[in-house]
């Protein structure tokens, strides 16, 4: 069944981790939004990558989406200044839909005070964050906590962050 | 009498939150040495700032500085995934020399876990990581703590950081 992904998204995300599971979760039939500050604006990966915004924060709620998906780079930590994005990506975690997050992502998940007590994996330089957060860091290509949140290191384990997110959809 | 201040710096620096400090502490009369992973190469601002590396993190000893500055940007959260940038921080926290941090330059320190019990500012993305590693968070331009660590929030904050470290130089 077609679900429908909520995509936070700012400058200086780490390209593929957007493309790779973007074009993942289309093949498979579901629907993305790409959420920023303003629709219509253009938002500029690390590498050059440009992608539309289809949504602003102030326009969606987290009861439109069935997942939530958070690229990493530096986009999460950009994005986790402005508490819009904190609150929406809370509501996800409060609701226990799914939530996949790669690398610097969950970074956005620590400010919204939601991994205390989860099992997760991140980019290396948030492990104490994490860790300090109340999370339980291992270090995986992928770890699935609760039947709910997917979490990855690096663009080398997006074939198995793409994998179990979809697995995730598929239920 | 001159100091001599270690400043990590990477790619992607805040550029002011270098080249002010820097400017204010060599007026002073202080000696700056900018240590990454290679002698010799450029590391590059987030606005396009060049700035020469003096020294290999290999080739120096907290020993042989009397403080250390770390700029904000992005490049504290690059330089914490190299182990060697945050044992050579940890050093001036457990000796209590002074250590200057702006806007994420603490993120090193968290992964340092030197701030425990210590009273902090820094940019407002890492708020909540700040409190998650039991530093007592505030929102003023510059917090001093334990005469030692001088932290501030942003560009905006940089005429009472540069004044507050001067200071403590001074001692």
């Amino acid at each position: 069944m077609s679900k429908k992904i909520a995509v936070v998204l700012t400058d200086e995300f780490e390209d593929i981790e957007y493309t790779s599971p973007a074009q993942a979760f289309k093949e498979a039939g579901h629907e993305l939004t790409v959420i920023e500050t303003e629709k219509g604006k253009t938002v500029v990966g690390k590498h050059g990558e440009k992608v539309p915004v289809d949504a602003s924060i102030d326009d969606v709620k987290p009861e439109d989406f069935d997942a939530l998906l958070i690229p990493g780079g530096f986009s999460p930590d950009l994005l986790r200044a402005d508490d819009r994005f904190v609150q929406f990506a809370k509501a996800f975690m409060d609701t226990k839909k799914p939530v996949f997050a790669i690398c610097h992502g969950p970074q956005l998940l620590i400010t919204a005070k939601a991994l205390e007590g989860r099992k997760v994996t991140g980019y290396k330089s948030i492990q104490v964050d994490l860790e300090y957060a109340g999370a339980k860091f291992v270090d995986e290509e992928v770890v699935v906590c609760c039947n709910q949140l997917v979490t990855s290191r690096t663009p080398d384990d997006l074939p198995a962050f793409n994998r179990e997110s979809l697995a995730l959809l598929e239920k």
